[in-house]
């Protein structure tokens, strides 16, 4: 089939380069920066431009751009999307893109599912992309009624070939809520955490907590507020949640309460090993 | 030269390991759990049992014990120890046992210098013990007056040979004070972090983010409770500055005020880019 793919960055171009790798699909891309575009046609990552009539000749079209960029793109694109394709937005967050995305399916007849990779890289942009990025990683997808079993099994299995090692399957808010707290939190601690003046100080007195604590830190700023504020009332609960949670520790350290820090302690213990993860 | 160390968990286990299979100086042992004995003598880590006589013959003695055992130790045992011959404790908080263990090398004429080593794993006991655990890992050491320039080119030799990238030479105040941010804070925060309800519905919606915010809340309660209790001070300074960091975050996206939570992220990068330790 012709796979589209709009935004040919981190998450965009791994994407191109693990169907063109892996598959016999063709793929078409676009890229507002010509020098990514280039470098996408070279390395043989995308075959053609994403010109309006490929398009319309796409079975399966993603976009890999910011959420209003995404829904902008499908503003002005989506009438040109065949009958019977599906497009797949790969943004962070669902709530914020799926009302005017689905509205668009609706109004042109194509299929449209909410998807977001877990994988990522602190260092973004095409040159960064790679092909084995998907690797074990969960494909979430948040299908709509319209999405058949039949669509979602063959889903599976072009995931499956490029490396995913399954399908999430949820809505828009449940993703939003648990992505609060899997991701968005952890990006917005480690960069709480590397504020101390301690962390400039830190060399020869560190080794892997440090380094595991504040490695998402390094973001791009532009998206990840992008994000974050299209998800404020679920981060916003986690954070007041750990910082809370913080807060009891701080009253055992302060009152010199040793139990009771022993006791935090383990039930976190507890907590990670019913969680995994490790 | 000869070497006893006191208690074979992680920390003494692979000081024994990594000295006896990278070393040809002697490694005596002492663990109160039979069993463990048995499997260091078996394995080969240590040569033979450190008896009240073989601790007068030591040149060099690690205690790899609790703080408060460390202390116990040296009050029991301080005078066995050779005049001239060298005792390093490995706890993980230096102000705890300085004092009386510096009193002690006073009184028999042996030389004390604290340390602790910038290595670790989630699990522990001498079975987790490993020779390669100090490989690239620095040593941090706080050497007193009576440490002259010569002993501590002697220790730097030693502590490569057996896989150490370095020595950093530190006061116990000043050692204490920044673990308790780059290590004490991150086992805190890792340990509140998991305590989330979302954490047992993770499964399929988590990435590397979440297994690296998560990854030290395993650990041991009652060991990690010592310590952070004998580091009080520094360790609820830091954790109150970090609750006052998050709480910039979280006002940024109650009050939906995404320039600001861009800013905030962005410092975030920039500290991180400075403070290095990817």
């Amino acid at each position: 089939m012709q796979v589209g793919i709009v935004g040919l960055g981190i998450i965009g171009g791994s994407m191109a380069k693990s169907i063109s790798a892996r598959t016999a699909h063709a793929v078409r891309g676009f890229d507002l920066d010509n020098s990514v575009m280039e470098a996408a046609l070279g390395c043989g990552a995308v075959e053609a431009p994403l010109t309006a009539e490929e398009i319309a000749a796409c079975d399966l079209i993603f976009t890999a751009l910011f959420p209003r960029a995404t829904v902008e793109w499908a503003r002005e694109h989506g009438e040109l999307i065949s009958p019977g394709a599906t497009l797949i937005d790969l943004c962070g967050i669902k709530r914020a893109v799926h009302g005017e995305l689905a509205a668009a399916a609706g109004r042109y007849g194509f299929t449209y599912i909410g998807g977001h990779p877990m994988a990522g890289r602190e260092e973004g942009g095409f040159a960064n992309a790679a092909a084995d990025l998907f690797d074990g990683a969960f494909m979430i997808l948040t299908p709509g009624e319209d999405a058949g079993g039949e669509l979602l099994g063959e889903l599976e299995r072009f995931f499956a070939a490029i490396g995913f090692a399954g399908l999430t399957l949820t809505t828009p808010r449940e993703h939003d809520r648990i992505i609060a707290y899997t991701s968005q939190l952890a990006h917005v601690v480690s960069s709480a955490y590397v504020k101390s003046p301690e962390a400039l100080r830190r060399h020869g007195f560190s080794a892997g907590s440090f380094r595991d604590l504040t490695r998402v830190a390094r973001l791009d700023p532009e998206m990840w507020s992008e994000l974050m504020s299209g998800n404020a009332d679920f981060l916003a609960a986690q954070v007041e949640l750990l910082i809370g949670n913080l807060s009891e520790y701080l009253a055992a350290l302060r009152g010199g309460d040793r139990a009771r820090l022993q006791r935090l302690l383990k039930e976190g213990c507890e907590k990670k090993i019913l969680a995994g993860g490790r």
